[in-house]
């Protein structure tokens, strides 16, 4: 874009380095395990992204404690998300869920190092999500109550119930979605499920009530759902340079999507509703300073990859 | 066998029913997933089994405390140990990595739910074992501190550094490994880690000293290794109606094992040398009740299977 960078684009810069920075060091180097399943990690990991999930763990810290302290304290649980995301990816580009050989420009984990190591660096990227977790009570910044409620919503909402059980409907459902009910389960659980946990994370190390939990939630559904219903639409309509990948491929593979269900503009409305019911809900929680929020949700639906 | 079964067979049989009793219930019926996923996790929770993993967290629990409520406290863990070992199979036998279509005479999970299930539910047990652990502080019998000592030492036993360490140099070495030291780092991690994780889970829940849990995991890393060259010789002379699988499978592969390295006979002499190790130094712990661990060790390398 030809237009200067807002100061929302330089805070989401600078946050999303911050995190890469972490990344790049997330797994202690004095741990002693073979070479290239740690290269398959850092491989993945550092692959690049926009890092959405963990800067709302940070976000959400500060919306509700307003302090830099606060947003110190999240940093260890922005790692364990991305952690998530990225072996989430890692899996579902295996040839045996949606093959892919490429992301974002690159190719994808086991093109670079075998279905074996890719399964094994997406297995050890997950576990080290729940390191990464008790690593903030280590540092005595979040107490062990915080942290291990922060453990049991992890293993929720990237579970069974979670994810996962998003990402195996949208397997098992390869063909025969045929309603909004069935689609809308995916998307919520396949992306606003972590977007949801990010939020209540965060927001639990910072010291939320739980009536704001509750809005960071409810926030979180909401414009995970947009994100999604934006992604369906950017995939029909994208550039395909801008995405850097294929665009129409969920229309070549047949693949039921919002637009497909509802047409395009019901879609985009759906998408703007859900971003002003999202933005007013927050609003209603009494935050310390949701701004960095309200300009997240804006970020996603106007983003053009 | 012909003989009357043993006290110690006794306990370990009504251990191993309490733990799949457990294990049956273990995901809450009101998590709305699909119905395929939550089949093929039981499909694989409820393959049999001996349990041995389990059964030591309540062992070790037992051998500190000597009471029935530090065992009680102690099941979330055994079912989350469960949970991790079971998922380590699933993924270990996909076609990328082992490619074995039979597992305890059933055919494996990705033979029966199709890969890209398989590869999702073991992500699902992975992630649900994290729960567990929660859980047993949610239940009030453990505290919020030592619940998250053992997730973060669940994070390290089985991940990069720990179990999935072990099955990536098994995985990245088959051709190239000549030393028992290369042998010795896959069968500490693939085998001893998760036992130690175990033993120690179980003695932290009741109470164990420092010293005392030092002993437990010296004594875990030798009775996983005695183990795991148990199985190397009974994979080598077993009995193939009792093993269940074909034997001799490791040597028809070229698979490096303990016999091929350092010969049978001296293989059995390391396997009894580690057990009187490992209980000499259980011995040394001042432990309340060290007697069913003491069992243990003896089981594990006079099993036939």
């Amino acid at each position: 874009m030809a237009e200067a960078r807002s100061d929302f684009q330089q805070y989401l810069k600078e946050q999303a380095q911050h995190v890469e920075e972490m990344l790049r060091h997330i797994i202690p180097e004095e741990w002693d395990f073979p070479a290239k399943l740690r290269e398959a990690v850092h491989y993945s990991l550092e692959a690049g992204g926009k890092r959405i999930r963990p800067v709302m763990v940070l976000a959400a810290a500060e919306s509700i404690a307003d302090d830099q302290g606060a947003v110190d304290a999240a940093y260890p649980v922005a790692a364990a998300i991305e952690l998530i995301h990225t072996y989430s990816l890692v899996h579902d580009d295996l040839p045996a869920m949606d093959d892919d050989d490429y992301r974002r420009g690159k190719p994808t984990n086991h093109k670079v190092y075998g279905e074996a190591v890719a399964i094994l660096a997406g297995d050890a990227m997950l576990t080290h999500a729940f390191y990464c977790v008790s690593l903030a009570a280590k540092q005595k910044r979040v107490s062990a109550e915080t942290a291990l409620a922060i453990v049991e919503e992890l293993s929720i909402l990237a579970g069974a119930a979670g994810m996962v059980g998003g990402q195996a409907a949208d397997v098992l459902g390869e063909q025969g979605i045929t309603s909004l009910t069935e689609l809308n389960y995916i998307h919520l659980h396949k992306t606003s499920d972590l977007i949801v946990f990010s939020l209540k994370a965060g927001g639990r190390i910072a010291g939320a009530q739980p009536y704001q939990l509750e809005a960071l939630a409810g926030f979180g559904q909401r414009i995970g759902l947009a994100f999604q219903i934006q992604d369906d639409i950017l995939d029909l309509i994208g550039d395909e340079q801008k995405l850097g990948k294929k665009t129409n491929s969920d229309v070549n593979q047949n693949k039921v999507t919002y637009p497909y269900l509802i047409g395009l503009e019901e879609s985009k409305a759906e998408v703007a509703r859900l971003t002003n019911e999202a933005k007013a809900l927050l609003l209603s929680a009494n935050l310390a300073n949701p701004k960095r929020l309200l300009e997240l949700a804006d970020y996603l639906v106007k983003r053009d990859r």
